[in-house]
């Protein structure tokens, strides 16, 4: 059977290796909160991954571990500049602002949903450090890959982080989507991450074929002591906390990760080839990890969706607002570990 | 091979039928965000659980189910009453309080466990309605089965209702061992909750065979909507929701949930029977659920956990200072779903 | 001696009857937290101001109003509509986001300092009632007198206060220059409020004559018992309330404060005409209140601070960007009751 | 007129000398928000006061002092140690758990108002620092002079900033009644707070004569950066903060604070010695502060109140329990600057 489910990446399940490294925890007894041995073995794992010593948090959803470690810099009257796009801002109904005690989320645009080094500097300057009114800055924030399915390049997250850096913010990086971007740039994790700027990171693997495992991870373990309390007092503390480890124990092994990335990637590249070379739709702008962003005329994608697809309608971004025809419609695909090649040929074909 | 585990019922792991039931969830495709069918499906076996229409939120922690819950009485300045035992008020690391903005938990003493009427009906009346200074009354909550594993009966949770309604008060229940109580009452859900005045439940299934699956239940439908909003600002709505719903779904299934709780509750007894029966040691109080608290030599407790036993020393409560000898010490001892006849009588045998 | 001070309302003293209201207050003992008998006919006399029943609650700042009257509004995920240059939104260092536990200000855009109708409609739109990943529209604000020295006409608070309704949201009043605007209107507090749908006011005395008077009006009496309790809760409740009530009296008694508001306004009506008669500056808009923004030659500016004039450099909007010279800079120019006509004199004639 | 009120200091008004300074500013401009020439000089006159550099923040309220002080030793989970009947814990409705986003008050018992050390001590060991479930403690707050009209003495402050100090935990000082404390001990506003270990101080001058002046000490400078950004988040900076100011720059000149809190405790001596020496009534401690706690007949106190006398009823705490009879009552009555001695001897006469 197709199945032309470009709706979300988590839409699907968990990868069958997953599922399996969890059920084989299902028997025996283990130390409970966080202090068993899977879960100091994984968490050694996460700093081999990241060729360094890293201090791991594990917690429930991407919302928990953006907010938690945007927490971890709070100060009152604190703002956060983070894109316009970006999930914190506008798909965490102000749970980033909860846990930070009313921090202010401060949007900087810039295009295919990066920010603009440049404005994110104006920005910064518009809170000079003892000007009490209007707030001060606590943080920069990146998604990696963004919302748009595009991938910030090494050069682009230094120039960031040189930024956050002179105003002595630190650079939190959401990586809910962190293998796709991984493999997208073909880098090593500690390349795209501590080696060029970022003090904090969310860690997602549920977007890429886990069921429920997220992680903060810090670079800067002098914060790692108040964050087992900002965790646990988030009611983010797991006592059965070997279920997220034990997922992602096999999310590393062999590298899992990167392949079901890749995986996913190649999906994306194959749907956007496909919509590239067709007749009734185009790309909006290159992928660069598992979305793909293309524009359609509506009653294509209205019979798409008929014919079964599910995909949703996005908000056309303003630089594109001249390039979308009336009869138009911008619309997010996004692929997944789960994505067949069958799944894509069919929408191609149905195109 | 023996295994005296007896530190908490969150050393186990899952129910070979709940991880099945995730096992089998893992192919496909769903909405996420706890809109699938499978979600509605498991929201509605709650109703019929409960015999009415209740209204469901999916969470990952029972912290995060009793701040939400609580969450939904907020007042400024309020104060929530609660057992001096209390998993809120010991154990949940200021979490009601912060979900809360401040709220303060004032705790109410009461022996074995259970929040003494007379007592919470005095603290009460320690904020007048009108007097800004001291705060405001906004919630009471109890714990069933209690800290001590006691149980409260039907008639005592009415006459901790009728004061909170008195005073017009919502009544949280704090059912991290929700089953565990229940089987030990022998009545069915809708009693010893709402039929008896309880307004908000925290539905525990980590403590009794699943991995992660916490429920608020709310039986005031009113404050569902604005549930949704706390639950997604707490970080706590879940993309792959289904994860929790499978598990809750076999745990209903053919009362599985009812099954386990006997299970435990019956080592508990035996545990206690041979307790009490052994020279070494004695009862501190009688087990009504799944938790055994015992006073024991301090030389025999060590040498059990020398031969592998794994129990928690607890703090003397007030009640009983006199009849704890020097060279005594306290004991909790948990059983739960995974505990076996076999681990109970080692146990015993050892003592 | 001239003296040249228009750098803002709030540099001034206070009115020698208001002074003297209170130094007659400075004998003799009265109940403390604003139950005195004067407390009791200054609440009273806001009540015969607005035509009808009001709850009123002094405080201190006019942060503080603003915040606490936003606060009754609250919602988990809530979101406040204000206008983009609006005090709460850039001059309060993130107190209406604390004080409502992470609520977020969303920005609207509009000439003039007032906000656009139809954006105010399109951004509520923004937030579909149960799509909780956005969060949910909470309340609507607007100043009057607007940060820009204009005054929204009754018609235009009516259109924002039907947009407001038609989403059941409540409508705040940001009136720290309230008197300011009520005589620019030549109307009744009443007809600026209440009759056109405002539910919530800050009324400010400050910047109009007083030392430190500031007040909540809730025209919605339910709020009032909560708003006991936000007041104490967030250290707003005075031991010396009569020390506010004093001045408020003072502020009432004979209309002074119509006076002194018609006073300022007069002043900044002349400061306008002698700039737009001038060469070398010339009006940014015509002011409706106590502030007049000029756009002048860089150079008069300074030798204009050099002769002793105070007065702020302030960004140029954007809807005047193409009309301010290279060599030229906006400044604002607030009178206040203090302002003599000879300081404005002085200040042409230097022009 | 005789005048029998003794229900509280900030039931009086405010000293003459403190309404002339407060008068006198009422003319002339100067730059707002707490950057004035007269807010250094007082700024300058603390440091001189205490004999060392200290950071001062004017607030509007002794709630908003203490509840800033904390709030700079915020930590997640965090749990302020203070005495069960200490201000903060009783009278200020959730505001320092409000600003210090839900961190918990520990009520440590001890004698006539004091917190016990030795119970302090225990308190503290009751959170290890690694345990996240019970929260982590955050600071020790002490009420000087105490609410029970007693003064820790030197050496008590001392042990007590030695344990804080042990457990790495500022020691915060509510100071509300700090002139009452100082004079009342003899020795120099040095001694009793940095020099014994005070890091902290809430220094009121509202009960002491003043309309409203309250101030945050910071001992430690490096808190003063974040404390400008907390006070204005918590909207307590005032525009016209002269008016704060010239009410301290008068408090402080040829020391009136001294003059008026000896005058205070001078009245209270006398009235505790008209007491003793009564018939009808006895001491319930000896006073050695401002107020003075009466044990008399039900009957006397309520022949004293028609007669016009004004003081309230106190809960008996549980040390005196014994020793009031059923027939009598607890009561408290608070002398001030204001009071005279004709006033206490009326008292005394009708007693």
């Amino acid at each position: 059977m197709f199945c032309m489910i470009f709706a979300s990446d988590n839409w699907a399940g968990a990868h069958p290796a997953i599922a399996d490294s969890l059920m084989a925890q299902s028997h025996g007894y283990v130390p409970a909160y966080g202090t068993s041995e899977l879960d100091r073995k994984v968490e050694k794992r996460f700093s081999e991954v990241f060729e360094r010593e890293v201090a791991v948090f594990f917690v429930g959803t991407g919302t928990a571990a953006n907010s938690l470690a945007l927490a971890t810099a709070n100060r009152p009257g604190g703002v956060v500049f983070c894109h316009r796009e970006a999930h914190v801002n506008v798909d965490e109904c102000g749970a980033p602002e909860f846990f930070s005690h009313g921090a202010r989320l401060d949007p900087v645009d810039g295009a295919l949903g990066k920010m603009d080094a440049a404005r994110l500097e104006a920005e910064i300057r518009r809170f000079p450090p003892h000007f009490v009114h209007g707030g001060q800055p606590m943080a920069v924030t990146v998604t990696q890959a963004t919302e748009s399915g595009t991938v910030y390049s090494l050069d682009e997250i230094e120039a960031i982080a040189a930024i956050a850096r002179a105003h002595k913010l630190p650079l939190h990086m959401d990586g809910a989507r962190f293998a796709n971007a991984l493999v997208g740039l073909g880098v090593a994790p500690a390349e795209m991450t501590w080696k060029r700027g970022v003090d904090l990171l969310s860690f997602g693997g549920t977007k890429n074929g886990c069921w429920c495992a997220e992680a903060v991870v810090l670079f800067d373990l002098s914060k790692a002591q108040e964050m087992q309390f900002l965790r646990k007092r988030a009611a983010q503390l797991f006592s059965k906390s070997r279920f997220i480890a034990a997922q992602f124990d096999a999310y590393f092994a062999g590298d899992l990760w990167l392949d079901l990335a890749r995986h996913a990637n190649a999906m994306a590249n194959r749907l956007a080839d496909g919509i590239a070379a067709s007749a009734s739709s185009r790309l909006a702008w290159t992928p660069e990890a598992n979305e793909v962003f293309a524009i359609m005329k509506r009653e294509v994608a209205t019979r798409l969706q008929q014919e079964g697809a599910i995909f949703y309608d996005w908000h056309v971004p303003q630089h594109l607002a001249g390039s979308v025809g009336e009869d138009e419609g911008l619309y997010r695909l996004v692929t997944s570990f789960a994505t067949r090649i069958e799944d894509v040929d069919r929408l191609l074909a149905a195109c």
